[in-house]
């Protein structure tokens, strides 16, 4: 059993940890505006003074935090992360930020002696509360088998994508792909609303052809019935094609219909609808069409 | 058993109209340039001299043709199908065309005491051929009962989708999601590459969560493994992108990334792609960024 650092103890972070404690582990974590969540009471949860003394009591440190900026702030800021490290110890960032910025910070770290990894997951809270993450990792080999029996703890689809920074890009890619699936159903069942079939029987004659996919089983579902409570917060998946437009810029690459998804989000946003599940996107074409799925 | 008319012995057109015979009906058609195919040879096809010799002939009319003209010059041209016709016959429109003229199209034939349903069907060459087609209807109930059993000679998964015009509205639907589904696979996984990971790592890794699809199950593997033979070619999938983005001009519907879709396929064109498989929509954007999934 290790010593883990935990820092981040949000929604998703929080049964994160609990795993981790739960699996025998002592946690070591530093706080920035709330105090250690109740479900984490009786854990026994060791609550330093920085996220540097974190680094200085724990063999891993784990960062889940917001966003990039979040996550330079606590490894690289005052009393941050790497001011506690000495050699040999591993940090892993399960944070969805920025692929690019993310091997700028292993370099920083491998500097130090220290190995890092990303490893951002995606299922949301339930699959948090679940132990039943994906987990897409971005390491060395010899991190990767070093931090396995952690993310079992946590999580149920492990995959190591390739090295340091990999986790990041798969994550994003798999944030491309849930938008603008999102998007294709959206446009379709709009349409077919306006030409006055039926949503729900032109989603049920698409189950099972090549139109399928887990968004028109699940979103197309929630599109129909009106349930656009998250879910995955419109506002978050902003941020995570935010990652992928602005990677897209540094690293060369056109993205057309990410940033169009991006603008009805946006959109989303003008409406109040940040706090819609992402879902929530098809009402943008539906107040443009003057028609509803539902 | 009956006698079916059968107009349009294509790629689709051959094998299905192969299985109605198979089931014991006498199939009648009329020939426009091509003789009829060999795999109908010696299944006693009787050859009109015209659409409407053929709808004298016949109980039930099926016509299988590329687009909304060719439909029309069938059924209202000189010496057409609505000559032929007499009160109580059936005509069944299997291509895949214009919801919107659909429904004109079938006003004039109940006009003549005649019942009209569209059929359209996904699935492709190996679906006609194996009689497992998706067939999505847009019928009466009387008129779909009567139909039923030649389907279930030709296709597997047949949906009465709604009344007539639903059937189209529904295959329109069902090519919207898959050519922005081809999109969605494309600019993740040329996101991934030009970062510098592993494409094949990165889909392994995103099936089976929400990123999952048909799309990226099929399509993304030709991408990675370079197959780009057809499948389904780009040119068809043009054509039915038109009738999206027809249609929702007309009923007013704004389908941003469909049209985004519709412009890279013509950039395919444009480079010698038409008859790529779909799934080659993928090339024009790994042009763009100066990198290749495989």
């Amino acid at each position: 059993m290790s010593n883990i650092g935990f820092i981040g103890l949000g929604i998703m972070g929080a049964p994160m940890a609990g795993h981790l404690a739960d699996g025998g582990h002592s946690i070591f974590t530093s706080l920035n505006r709330s105090p250690v969540p109740a479900s984490l009471e009786g854990k026994g949860v060791t609550v330093c003074g920085s996220p540097k003394e974190v680094a200085e009591q724990s063999d891993i440190v784990i960062t889940m935090v917001p966003d990039t900026p979040d996550v330079e702030r606590v490894l690289f800021g005052e009393n941050g992360v790497a001011e506690g490290l000495s050699s040999g110890k591993l940090v892993i960032d399960m944070s969805s930020i920025s692929p690019i910025d993310t091997k700028v910070f292993a370099e920083k770290i491998a500097a130090l002696g220290c190995d890092y990894m990303d490893a951002p997951v995606s299922g949301g809270e339930v699959g948090a509360k679940n132990a039943a993450l994906t987990i897409m990792v971005g390491a060395s080999d010899e991190a990767f088998a070093r931090a396995k029996p952690l993310f079992e703890l946590m999580g149920k689809n492990i995959t190591l994508v390739g090295g340091v920074g990999d986790g990041q890009t798969c994550k994003v890619a798999n944030q491309i792909i849930v938008a603008l699936n999102i998007q294709a159903v959206s446009e379709a069942l709009v349409f077919a609303a306006k030409a006055g079939a039926d949503p729900a029987k032109v989603r049920q004659a698409l189950m099972g052809g090549f139109a399928s996919s887990k968004i028109l089983e699940v979103h197309a579902e929630r599109m129909i019935k009106r349930t656009f409570e998250p879910g995955f917060r419109i506002e978050l998946h902003q941020k995570d094609l935010g990652l992928a437009l602005d990677g897209a810029r540094s690293l060369g690459v056109a993205l057309p219909n990410t940033a169009i998804a991006q603008q009805l989000f946006s959109a989303c946003v003008a409406n109040d609808g940040g706090g819609w599940d992402h879902s929530g996107l098809v009402r943008v074409l539906e107040k443009m069409a003057g028609v509803k799925l539902g």
